[in-house]
């Protein structure tokens, strides 16, 4: 039997009927139950400095992740020790919130919140739909092609752009890669970032791509804060050119006092793109699969290191 | 020539293509421009009285509405006159406001609206996703199916009711009937409404069905006010025991004292279902067709009467 530490006791009822694996409930906050733990799943959401405790484990062979990030891990890792990442688990709940930002800031849901607290039924001309628009996705990994399946529900027309230009798939005719998204730009009524956060993706959203877009283009942020230029994108929704809905923001969380809250045409949520309920199944199928796949000596899927 | 009288210039442009009809401007706030119209087109949102200078057309054939909703051009129909209506023309318009409300209500959107007023990063717990959640549609035209074919991007659990139960379709197994309703109404996690308002949908959300929604259910209104009981739906909702969204009301528009402003878990959209861009370029496509099948010989479809 592996012995593998769960860090809920939740997810360790729910685990249980693995074939071949022993769980142990650790969240890791003190140091591990026994020593011959093989697997550690850390916590979701908790200080990267439990994982000191990984050092006291001699029989560690592997830690499973249940985020897409995995930078905060390294330092931590044993030497020997594979990390796998929680790959796909985050793709429902991320691109589910990307169209909901989407939609809010198509339809004026923003606006209409805001005369509900004055009491004021808000006579309007009509938006601009989500229908009919060309949407230009950034990143085209799991996420990516999640929030490409919905937008395309939607009778868009979208165009995908990823690291390297390739080939497309059941939802694209071809991937475009970034060195096309200049030139892509100028016909992008909604662009949606989704690039992990690279030397190569930060600050790819700066004042002259936004000045690329067309008049009150969208510029929505689900990947990461320092993605966009702040100060640029302040500045180009301030002169109405374009607006943006923004789940992650640079920096982050922003303070009280950030011109951003108050620039018109943006909309911000507190980076709840992974925070919901859809979160919990699908971890929990994802660590069956992994947890199965240790225990027959397959080994783990998606290893991020050692690569 | 089929002599057709069209209520905007730029329409008159955009159809000047189909072939056998003479498009005549006349918006109806004056007498027709000329006595030999065959179809009259009235203007989208104007007052029905418009619709007097009917009686003025002698050569008259049919008139066709761009609204789905037909009763108030009856009483100044002329005899031996067609009315046909624009089925289909707001769909698309109305099935992504009713995926934008869900969305916004499901995810917290109106909360972080309120919060980046105060400039304040909200953090919150998960809150519950679209995704897993189940999902009953009551109406099943051609609003309803465009909905469902939304609703099923998102990973959910959809279930249809229409007037008569029947066998389902390419997106459901089958169609339940509204008698079925009540017995349906505990698994719904997510109430969409979108049937005409009628003398059996009058009040079919009253407090008793309210009561049979699960704990925290969210009620959608999209099609006509009188549906739900707005008293119920108030009180439903101070309890919180279940939350709203509305795109549409009863009264309407709502009075600025009226208690559902302020009802927690209600969010106000004044009725702009139908009104974004998606509109026009449909009901232009709508009337190519009609226009089209007019001059032909072939008479209209979607005759709303005589029957």
């Amino acid at each position: 039997m592996a012995v593998v530490s769960i860090p809920d006791p939740r997810w360790v009822d729910a685990l249980s009927d693995v074939p071949g694996v022993e769980l142990v409930e650790w969240d890791m906050k003190s140091p591990p139950p026994r020593p011959d733990i093989e697997v550690v799943v850390p916590p979701y959401m908790s200080s990267p400095t439990r994982l000191e405790h990984l050092a006291a484990l001699p029989e560690l062979q592997a830690v499973q992740l249940v985020t897409a990030g995995y930078d905060h891990a390294l330092p931590y890792l044993p030497d020997g020790v594979r990390l796998a990442n929680g790959a796909g688990i985050h793709d429902t709940s991320t691109a589910e919130l990307a169209l909901a930002l989407v939609l809010a800031a198509q339809r004026g849901i923003p606006d209409f919140v805001r005369a509900q607290e004055r009491g004021e039924w808000l006579r309007a001309a009509g938006r601009p739909s989500l229908a009919d628009r060309r949407v230009l996705v950034v990143g085209y990994g799991s996420v990516g092609r999640a929030i490409v399946r919905r937008l395309l529900a939607f009778e868009t027309d979208v165009t995908v752009v990823a690291s390297r230009a390739r080939e497309g798939d059941d939802l694209v005719e071809r991937v475009h890669g970034i060195d096309e998204l200049s030139t892509l730009a100028p016909r992008a009524e909604i662009l949606v970032l989704i690039v992990p956060l690279t030397d190569d993706t930060r600050g790819l959203v700066d004042a002259e791509l936004l000045a690329r877009l067309p008049e009150q283009a969208l510029v929505v942020n689900v990947a990461r804060g320092p993605v966009v230029d702040t100060d640029a994108l302040v500045e180009a929704c301030r002169d109405g050119r374009v607006r943006a809905a923004l789940d992650v923001t640079d920096p982050e969380p922003l303070p009280e006092d950030h011109p951003l809250w108050s620039t018109p045409g943006v909309l911000i949520s507190p980076h709840v793109g992974g925070a919901s309920t859809a979160f919990e199944p699908r971890a929990l199928d994802f660590l069956r699969e992994q947890l199965g796949a240790h225990a027959r000596g397959e080994g783990l899927t998606h290893v991020v290191h050692p690569r």
